[in-house]
């Protein structure tokens, strides 16, 4: 079970290099320009082509059942279309109801993830709190491999965490070593502004983004940020979409609080106008949440991965059809919430990230894969082109164009936020686990192929915390 | 009844010019150089001297019950010992308890505040929801002359606001036309790292401000901002004391909106090493919320203040003695909140703020009387020196000194935050509706003759902001 | 010599009220509603109108020799159309040559100005240094009533002031009580990128913001700002047009340092696709410097304005006609550098922000008139609805309106830029000097009429920055 | 030729790992757990111990002619030196006088550091201008491989760069794909302050900070990037020192913009009440510029480290001995300027940085070698820990301690401003070339072992930026 990917340009998040990279039995075996070649050994020719890490997903949804319908894709179909773009591993979440045993969701979840095709891991949810959340929460970090957690501000009535919970849960995050993640919206000024917009009539797509306006997440983010640094607690936004996020995040990080944040490659690239179109399921396929923003937000989303305040890019791929999406017909608040992208990642910011000049190949690597292998302390098994790493990767294009399309895309939903873009920089192979699982447009998915990841507690960051905690101990003044 | 200052420089927040000031029946009734002055007219010397409007202090707590203790200063003492600072005017709170009818408490309030020696208003504090609460609102904005409405943000299971009532509050106070005010600190945040140090075996005053670190402030700050801005409704932050809370505003009105932001006289010069005070009573004698701050803070105040990013001053006088902040001998989060300062407060400011340059001569009337007017819509009834308005006017001396001591001082408290400071500017004179009640060191105030001010609703501000909704409201897409 | 305006709603930049205006020789008599009215007293009728102090224009070059042409209107047509748009003062500019005498510049500009029909005050330039010139600039101040002088740090090999003359400069400045002012501009970057842009075959006017692009203008405040806070010393910018010097004035101010940020008219409403125009003239007409900035930044001025950070608006008023801006046909930098305004800008500033609610209406009469008379220290001789001040009254008519165009301005210049533009709420009736001017679309102004305006050194701020140089006066450790 | 760091963990600013790390003939030959050990391998017992790139000083000024004086230090006796601090590569810099050829320069410093025990480079200075100059740029760049350029934006009168000469530089600099570095203080402000305290009778070295207060850092960081910005060329700051300048780095940055800065050990830790000794020779000992600064900016620095705004650190090593400095007796501005480091640099940073909790062991790695190889292009030549680096290791004891003492440094100067400071963490062996130089105590400097490093022209930067000018390129209206 042998593979040299040979004649390539190898760019990691630190280097580019021309190398050749032997994979054997799943691993990194070998780079290097004059390697010993096993007998039977497969022969990728990657000349005029980059080798990288495969991209990481640190944020999918893949089968979810939300808002009465369950997600298009299940996770065959979409590691699978993962693949066709160059993304190998993806982080998706458990989500359990209020009440629900956190262990039971994470079973369910897990089963509905047996048919994956590419590696992957799990986020849980807090969407409730007692004893047993916080028993549970112990368990899934030393059992069974999660080191992250994941808090909803925003859909009151529904998994919304208050407060009280992300105190909590932040707290219990800090003693166990796994990083509080968040969904950074204040759901209860969502609620009121939706209430408020359907009693003026305001029933269409173009009322949602008006229902959850920047503020509504940098105030989430700037609460979200200040409840961890307070407590000591590393935490991590995912799919910041607003200049507001991007500057809470900057201002916090400028006081040395650890604070990382996830952008999207639709937020990146789409602005907000997309509701103002006359075709009802075409404003409903870009249904949200966060919205897609006004003209500005996009620069500071680039500006963020530039500066290093947002650290990495993910899809919140979570497809709904147009029958789905007609759930909310008359009412924007029913259509269920979100759009796909697991595919296009790569593409949509290689071309708009690297051919302007705004990331260069290796921060490219950093922010589809390696930044977030380290956060989620996957690192080096995966984000790294590596002896010993996973041999995940993508042989990249750069000069390759394709047109995306909900016509020709392997997601299995009907609709493409990027329908229509060309891109110029593809991935033209993708090798998974050792394996040549997409040969310049031919797929060869595995189902059930992909492995449940184990993400050891307390990366790197928590040495840090702990010294500061305790450098900072309270003393009582002897009276 | 009429009162002559004569020979004085008169300052208002605008301009500085030599005047005398004719005051009849309670009103300023001419200013100039060669005033008809009426038989038997009274004549204050004011030479060498500047005259002023009155202070106003917009945040005071007399004879409030809290903490199980009822505060030491009432509505007479206090008021006469503002007299003596040179402080003509308070705003005082109506605090009902969670379930009380607001209209019941006001007049409660109402008939502790008859005793009054200077002018007084209410805001009235929000701290639990439903349709009464929401009517009663109504009422006291269009009957009682109410335009203002506090929300406590902290102060978990007693008179905390949380996001559901601050949005539905702030909401009923944009249509009616009342500014919504805030004390932010989160309140969930405090309450946890209360019991955490508790658990830690720090009982003592040294873990209040740790209870409270600035972020907690810098959290709820970013907060009621966003929600504000979120509604269109202008917010008003009490008693700012952190760079964090500071940064939040400067953040907001750099991108137009209407937010308002007071600091208190204590936290402009004290910083949180009184909490390292061997002696337990003095430590204690300290604490308030929010606490005083690490060094850095102050000068972040000050800086808000020169800029404009603060525009008032207060005290939160509420007065504890000894005995009663020994209730938290064992239990630093049993031990009554607040510190005394409204007799100090002008002297304070201008001593650390006119004396160094900080401020100028009318930056001080700004920041300790005319904006606040303009904020609560008392101006120019108060707040400016200007015919037509109440004679409530100080004539400073700014050459004269003063030691701060409790054991001088006219409040009825056993103790001084500035115990001991030597103040250069003095308040020389008082005149209260036109009558001399400070006369250099001897005190008149007359028990009862304070007035209730009532408030007109729709401050200039809310003009600014119906326009900008109207042109903001949202349209539909027709498909 | 008296004069009545009736009935109207007099609006300063601190309140408004119902008030009727009584002007006698000149100056405001009495304000009330219930006036003694002398004989023969004309009678403005003011109903339904506001009433407000008169526009002061802190910016403007009437007839000036400048790249080789001269401006097009003089003080007297420019002082006129002035009236016609409600401004009733204006300050203009001497510019002596490189190595001319400052007070032989001054004399002849105060003989173009003779013929000025509203008062008028100047700024004295800067443009080279030597003992004499320091001299001269005591004389200035001392005997000639200039209380500000102007730094140009662009147009390098004409009047360009480098680091060294700013140094020297603002120094003098502060001994004397005089107020820096700085064209904000990077002389030597401007004189790179145009060299740069001409070689690559740009020649034509959209080469013109590409030549001095923001951070040109970024730079320049943040070095004026620096210098001057280094010293000591107060410093104001003038036609601040951009984000990036509106940030660096924030950011000072946020730390306590008095500096002033004046904008345009034309930068708040107009952007950087005007030189785009396939009409070679009129991409000409809108070169000026600073140029017409990128969307957004106009945003960034009116949000200077709200939050105080800028505290005047003006005109930059410099008129070239068609023939003399092609001058510049084969090459950009040689078009003259110019926009007219002094006649629209109440307007505009009415129209785009009072209609808006970005401005209140008192803020209005701040941001054109008082705030300016304040900083150049003719308040409240001007600035002010208030007795005794000078009476250079506009009456506003709120809801009347008026489509702009060069075909019908009282301009003296063949191109407008706010051309075709229908603005709501115009000058409805002008006073100058208790005359009645421009009377419902009647123009009577009369040649001459203008004094010249001694401002006296010393405005309020340099008590403070005196106080702040003592408390930090340098002191020697003994050893 | 061959030596094992046998059983200690690999560090590098990207992952830890135990390994051992086999060297072969200077350069890096096999990393790993199982390694084939060549006979006569020497054996480096690192137990206990961490394994990381050899520290890169990227400022240090060995044996300078400088304020009359020369360095005590020559290239012999500071490399020596920083071997025993763990250091493996200095870039010192050739600074040409003001009409000096600067390849005449470049030659002369070549002859100095002949002696050099450890790899070196050099930057060179800008220090006047005209075609030669622009000339030599390119042969030093295409034949030399020097890739970075200084320029002193302070020292006026001596080797100052004025603005002019900045634009042309950075210029050449982007065409050459060299990196443009800046000393960023504003010299025309220092020289005024000189005289100005000069004048007062200040003379002694508590007045060298008030001649360069923060301002004026602040102010030429910022002239330094927005020309660098217009231009679209990249630059690098030296010796950031204020929170004025890491605010101005910062602002860039979060704007796309690549800068870069440097931070010394010395300003990370010592504040200015140095100047205020009671002994002159101390005070003067501290003399350095830009000064130590006030308390606050000491944590703006580390804050800028942690949040990735401020990337390498360094020493500016430059030695002046009691009898050199008093040449400054009667006057401050003639103290040579200087203090000493390079051998404890790694200490101090570690110490303060990661025994804190400030920074992880990674990001140690980073700040002091990784980041410094990537910016100038020596990457993963030095500054990794990787097959076909160079050997340059140093083999970190995390629980050694030393107390810093000019008693006992190696470093050719009779001051430490680190004087009696005990850190915790100590490089307890360094490897140079693959040559096991400072074993556990003892010093094994080979003069003349240092070679010169060619660093290639056109780092990474050079490409994305190419990409944006291209994107950005002006287009001509056709007319």
């Amino acid at each position: 079970m042998s593979l040299l990917i040979k004649g390539g340009t190898v760019v990691t998040h630190a280097d580019t290099h021309r190398a050749d990279v032997l994979c054997v039995d799943g691993k990194i075996h070998a780079i290097g320009t004059d390697l010993d070649v096993p007998e039977g050994c497969e022969i990728v020719d990657a000349s005029h082509q980059l080798v990288m890490p495969g991209g990481i997903d640190p944020h999918t949804h893949m089968q979810m059942p939300f808002m009465g319908a369950v997600a298009s894709e299940d996770f065959y179909t979409g590691t699978a279309a993962a693949m066709a773009g160059g993304t190998t591993t993806i982080i998706d979440f458990v989500i359990p109801s209020p009440g629900q045993s956190l262990l039971e969701a994470f079973n369910t979840w897990q089963g509905w993830a047996e048919k994956a095709a590419t590696d992957f891991a799990f986020h849980v949810a807090i969407t409730w709190w007692d004893e047993s959340v916080k028993e549970e929460m112990g368990t899934l970090v030393r059992e069974h491999g999660v080191n992250s957690f994941k808090h909803f501000m925003a859909y009151k009535g529904a998994i919304m965490a208050t407060d009280d919970i992300l105190v909590e849960s932040f707290s219990r995050c800090l003693e166990l070593g796994a990083v509080p993640t968040v969904h950074a919206e204040n759901g209860e000024l969502v609620y009121h502004m939706q209430q408020k917009l359907l009693a003026q009539g305001m029933t269409g797509p173009e009322a949602h983004p008006l229902s959850r306006p920047p503020q509504v997440e940098g105030e989430a983010a700037s609460r979200a940020i200040r409840i961890a640094s307070t407590l000591g607690a590393p935490v991590y936004l995912v799919h910041v979409s607003t200049k507001d996020a991007v500057d809470e995040i900057a201002y916090a990080r400028q006081q040395g609080h650890p604070v990382f944040g996830e952008c999207l490659a639709g937020h990146l690239v789409i602005d907000d106008s997309v509701y103002q179109n006359p075709d009802w399921a075409t404003a409903a396929a870009h249904v949200m949440s966060p919205p897609f923003r006004p003209k500005g937000h996009q620069e500071a989303l680039w500006h963020g991965l530039q500066s290093g305040n947002l650290q990495t890019t993910a899809t919140d791929h979570c497809c709904f059809c147009e029958e789905q999406k007609a759930a909310g017909k008359d009412d924007f608040t029913k259509i269920p919430n979100g759009t796909a992208g697991v595919e296009d990642r790569l593409a949509v910011l290689w071309d708009e990230g690297v051919n302007t000049g705004k990331l260069s190949p290796q921060e490219f690597v950093a922010v589809t894969s390696t930044n977030t292998a380290k956060i989620f302390n996957l690192y080096p098994r995966k984000g790294a082109i590596q002896v010993g790493s996973d041999a995940d990767i993508v042989v990249w294009d750069p000069n390759g164009t394709r047109t995306i399309s909900a016509k020709t895309h392997h997601q299995n939903v009907d609709f493409n936020i990027f329908e229509g873009k060309t891109v110029r920089g593809i991935a033209r192979h993708t090798i998974s686990q050792g394996k040549w699982t997409w040969r310049d447009g031919e797929l060869h998915a595995e189902r059930g192929a992909g492995r449940y990841l184990k993400r050891p507690a307390y990366p790197g960051v928590f040495e840090l915390l702990a010294k500061r905690a305790e450098l900072n101990a309270p003393v009582a003044v002897t009276r």
